[in-house]
């Protein structure tokens, strides 16, 4: 079969080649994909700067945004052939941690997970794959293509959760103002969730051409493109969703919530990027306002699963229009390509 | 009576003066003053950076730490007379917002609670003060002048609390292991409480000379002086209670707990201090480990009856070395210096 591979740490190393079909020890559950969701995760491992291979392999098969279609499935799993899927990316070591062992591998604290097509696992980009049945989730057939928005979602529903969870320790505030930072797939994503909970949505973006405009304005949001402290200046957000992991954008968030706010930062950046900060002014105003500011990764399974109601819900034209471009699976090497009005590029695989 | 009074914004104006009996409309409980705790606060509104007068007045009297004898008391209040009591400090608004109208003043949206000493009310430095009886806390007699360490234990009442609820946000998990920067009262009550709750303690404060090695080390916990930076080599601490609010010991914090760790900031600091920060480096380390940095304020009616508790089961001979000098009403200035051995420095009012 055809797949996606690169060796990991190795730039301009990715190829389409001939694998191996799946192995039976990578799950139960025999999945044909129909799609795969390209990320800057991805762009990254192609670029050589993350990602590992199997133990003892050179290669990795490269895509943990995945969609596909069982092709066969153990009587009791609760699958069957022609269920429309998803598999989960993250899986525990196999001496798990206290909080992989409860299933909470997305809080994993001894960092020995792995992660399919990320982490010492093959991914999801290859025409077959196989998966263990406790990590695939089944999705409404009506989302079709649009089911590769899974894995994001999650990580938003998780985010999300997180958010949820932690303010609760101010027992009668009810958020009501929401700032998403970036309007890419994770912020669009964050919009959404926002919109869906009631919120007054607003979105910060430096991109003021192409489709995201549009699509903040059809949640019902307020579409801000000047400077994030000057988007501040006019708001005090309850809560803010990082989406952008731009040094500048979060070292201006920071501080500048609401009393009791909450920051969620979503986006891995990179080391490197030493900024001047009045860290006596930050720490005054996070204590005097009892501000939180969080980081949230990856999810586990119980996020998928509210991500799939949040993908239920929503208007499948506007999700629809998240898809900016839809590239065959002969042409994968275009869908890593970044270009100015991409939302989310997926890569399509041939029929069976 | 004799009170401690400040005209706020003038440094230099503090004098101990004769001032009217307290007014009835400070509330029901007339209370006699035993002891008057000092903290940087204190300091801050006597040098003229910080506090304001009640609405009218050109004076404050100051002291938020209080400890007192009840003279008179409502008979339905729970109170009676000698009944030792501390007042609340922060009041919230008479209209008050969501939180503050839910009790949880110490979680104030829109900053218009006042504050006893501090925000446009009178404090508790004068030989009488009347209290609501809602805002009186009765302490273990038994405690007698050590129960004025319940105003700063109360600080440390609601931090835990705070970093308790939000690490549920992460279920599986029970934290071991505690660093608290600073050893002055807050810090040291910090690491009271983390040892009561039975963490491995750490703290790490510049002193290494004085009474504190020695109270960290009678907890059973470790005392670091090195470098905040080289202490985090050796030590990865699932919560931090951060007591310095020196910036440059929070910007070596930053990013330094272990995975799904909490730092829960307590001091006040001052704006003006710009230091450089690899915010990339921040913001990744925070995302890949759902690390969470927050602050926390002031305490509600919940986190004084918390913090007596924790008084009521500390060795009160532990407690009564954190009281480094006790100095009377009529050498009053000399508790607002700052000495370099100090702990917790208390004013004590002449006997009736």
């Amino acid at each position: 079969m055809l797949a996606i591979t690169v060796a990991p740490g190795k730039g301009g190393s990715a190829r389409l080649e001939e694998v191996p079909e799946p192995r039976l020890t990578d799950g139960d559950v025999l999945v044909r994909a129909l799609a795969l969701g390209v990320c800057a995760t991805d762009r990254e491992i192609v670029s050589g700067q993350y990602g590992s291979a199997p133990a003892g392999e050179a290669r990795l098969i490269l895509g943990h945004e995945s969609l596909g279609v069982v092709e066969t499935a153990p009587p009791d799993s609760g699958l069957k052939p022609d269920d429309i899927v998803v598999g989960i990316v993250r899986r525990p070591d196999p001496v798990p941690c206290v909080a992989c062992g409860a299933g909470e591998w997305d809080m994993c604290r001894n960092g020995r997970y792995t992660e399919r097509g990320i982490k010492d696992r093959h991914g999801y980009g290859s025409e077959r794959f196989r998966i263990e049945s406790a990590f695939v989730v089944k999705i409404d057939p009506a989302l079709k293509h649009l089911g590769v928005l899974l894995e994001p979602a999650s990580i938003l529903a998780k985010a999300w959760e997180q958010a949820t969870l932690i303010r609760r320790r101010a027992r009668a505030w009810q958020p009501r103002t929401l700032l998403v930072t970036g309007a890419g797939p994770i912020g669009l994503l964050a919009a959404m969730i926002g919109a869906q909970r009631g919120l007054d949505v607003h979105v910060f973006d430096h991109n003021q051409t192409g489709v995201k405009p549009g699509l903040v304005r059809d949640l019902g949001a307020t579409y801000h493109s000047a400077n994030v402290a000057e988007t501040l200046d006019n708001l005090e957000p309850d809560i803010v969703m990082e989406c952008t992991a731009v040094p500048a954008v979060i070292r201006d968030l920071l501080g500048r919530t609401a009393p009791t706010g909450v920051i969620c930062l979503t986006g891995v950046s990179s080391p490197g990027h030493a900024l001047d900060l009045d860290i006596g002014a930050l720490n005054r105003a996070m204590v005097l306002n009892n501000h939180v500011v969080f980081g949230s990764v990856n999810a586990n399974r119980h996020h998928y699963e509210l991500a799939a109601n949040a993908l239920a819900q929503a208007d499948p034209k506007w999700l629809g229009r998240l898809v900016t471009r839809r590239v065959p699976l002969e042409r994968w090497s275009e869908a890593l390509e970044s270009r100015p009005n991409d939302v989310k590029v997926i890569i399509e695989f041939p029929p069976a």
